[in-house]
């Protein structure tokens, strides 16, 4: 048989490339997760991809495209956005839903556009509290100059807009599609919060690359996190025996948490007001009010640099 | 009214449209942030980052497009190139300095090109500049193996070369461009260089994920930063109070400062070829010649590993 | 001259332009890494992406790409692709060893198939030892759910695929390749893996991002690594004359390191079933079975926050 056409390849190739289908055949027939798809397709990453762009533009007219809006167009121009993501989002809503189950799922198609329809009507609901997490920005950085500019540019509010997103489709349990939104945040900010992860209003997040958020993290209003922070659990290797168990923390309002800081474990609290140094490491609850930070000069300083 | 067309969508999703598209026309006319946009457009974010990828075939020639040059040839590449550039930019500048005035602007266009010509002037400076970050990486690194590689394939360079791009737009006031050019290194690199910074000679970044380097922050020549250092503000609770005033450290020449660590505050000065060890946590200043390395076996060692 | 044709373009522009031109044009004549590609065309990095996306769906059919693959159809998809990435993947590979030797080099072609065809034979293997690190994945992350999400959306899965395309690349000597596929995984993902480090089997990276693995790293079966752990070299102040040399720790069997944790320099072992905890230290080796943390109330806690 010849699988590679009348292309003109090299005899090497020729000699070759028989052996190398036919194992990875084989590896397609004895392991059932590269062939399993035949009953369901997956969603489609570029589609939901596409879905965040234009969630975007109807959460922020005008900043990532180039209508120019009114008052008189503006419910045009919604509508229209809202007829195209409800069509497109429902599909994938449906194929996560049939993927992921065996059995027959006859009425997947509706279950798919109610939940996106409840999702939709969300919107407003989360778009004013973006406009929360704007201020917190343009309040926290001295460098913003204009809430415009956090809107344009921002990384840290855009992973915050895509798991707001993300969370309400978490919350009405449609498989894939929250956990592939939120990585594809965190691959162009270098931030990664879990759809299922709880967060208040004003939430800031200033450079944020290397930011970890767990998926049982809860988070009060009016917090702060800078680059490197890392909200996660103490240990998993209990596996998936932990699905659904909380393992991440909780911080309560009005925590400002520093570059590097590492707060671990579902049962550690970090109390309302408190500030938490640059680099912490975190293990156990801590008072409200309260000033972490790690003793500063452990740091052995000789003159005349040598190699480390 | 029916803002959806004729489209054949689900009546849950028509019996909702209307008072979602209300709420989110309620949001526009509430929060001016939204509409605002009607005495001006904000700059292209993706001519932005075309424009930085035409500069960067000006700068390396063949190693980004296909174009063959020799002496002769050369000339009539960059004349094309920079008058591509020039048109695009200056567009683009022009659309910044009138959205960021509310006050009528007349000579927008005129000081946009003026600008942008400005820019262009300072090219040729900063390709000799580049020259020795190639030099410095090829120098720093052992896994390098060749300039060649370094221009082509290093996240370092690449944030480099476009902080120094978006540094000479910084200097001429130039609004929203030089932060959203660094954003798009920033989320290509995990590099997070504020166009403000003032960086010397001989800049190396090795690896580069989850650097910071603020806005009011000055290094001098041959400084060599890996992943994870963070040259950053003690605290920026005092918001936009705090625009302007320093409030990032000073690296001197010749310092070498490993991953992890930060730096931290605007009167902390490093001084010139001293060495900071990999996760140092430093907020006051450091003689010259020193080298700084935390602790190192501040480390719980049990045989036998239990869970942590 | 008028290197800019007819364009309308401004007076001062076109008073600058040939200043400009001639600056940048010297450059060019007195550096020849510019210009040094007339003995050579350089590999395309937007073609050794495609590859990647190429090989993934070779390695994981219906998971990014459309196809419906049953046992008959199998043989005929993977055959037409391995044949696209030959005649693509053989090419670039010649750009790559032409472009490196200033020798004339007449059977860089037939070097360059063979060299592909070899790697090509490596495919079956990798693709079993791929799904032992998604197995690792779903065993290590609570929150993981599927096996199909830890393939479809995990980065961690996405960096260790591309490495170990690359590695097989390093292994036979071939120049850019390498590099520029991991380069590319790092931009997406935050995870810096270098093409010739040696990794074994059921190898997990949650969440990733900062993580970075120096070239002559060593690594068992069974690791786990977490965000922003080092595995690096202590010092690399010797520049190109490391090269070669192994400067990068050794991690045994069933170790797990977790989150910002370093471990530095080329004699450094850490020993097989060893828990490494987070932002831990470490430049000497650690023995068998050992846990190992920092010492954890190293921290200044005060009621009332204060200013930092």
């Amino acid at each position: 048989m010849n699988y590679i056409g009348g292309r003109d390849l090299k005899d090497y190739f020729k000699m070759n490339v028989q052996d190398i289908v036919a194992d990875i055949t084989t590896n397609y027939l004895t392991e059932e997760l590269f062939l399993a798809k035949d009953f369901g397709q997956l969603p489609d990453r570029s589609q939901i991809i596409h879905i965040i762009s234009e969630l975007r533009q109807v959460m922020f007219p005008g900043y990532f495209s180039h209508e120019k809006l009114d008052c008189t167009l503006a419910p045009y121009f919604i509508g229209q956005k809202l007829a195209i993501i409800f069509e497109s989002l429902s599909k994938q809503v449906e194929l996560a839903l049939l993927y992921n189950k065996a059995e027959a799922k006859e009425n997947a198609k509706e279950e798919a556009e109610r939940i996106t329809v409840d999702f939709l009507k969300e919107l407003p609901k989360i778009q004013k509290v973006l406009l929360t997490d704007i201020q917190a920005a343009f309040d926290g950085d001295p460098a913003a100059g204009s809430k415009e500019l956090v809107i344009f540019s921002y990384p840290g509010l855009y992973a915050i807009f895509v798991y707001r997103m993300a969370h309400e489709l978490y919350l009405r349990n449609v498989p894939f599609i929250p956990r592939i939104m939120t990585e594809h945040a965190h691959s162009k900010t270098g931030i990664d919060i879990h759809a299922g992860a709880t967060i208040g209003k004003y939430f800031f997040i200033d450079h944020g690359t290397g930011i970890v958020i767990g998926e049982t993290t809860i988070i009060g209003d009016n917090v702060n996190l800078y680059q490197g922070v890392t909200i996660g659990a103490l240990s998993t290797r209990g596996g998936q025996s932990l699905a659904g168990v909380k393992r991440h923390p909780t911080i309560e309002d009005n925590v400002t948490i520093y570059s590097g800081a590492s707060i671990l474990g579902g049962d550690t609290v970090i109390g309302h007001d408190c500030v938490i140094g640059g680099n912490a490491f975190i293990t156990s609850s801590v008072e409200p009010y309260s000033r972490v930070s790690i003793k500063n000069p452990d740091l052995y300083i000789k003159g005349k640099s040598q190699d480390l």
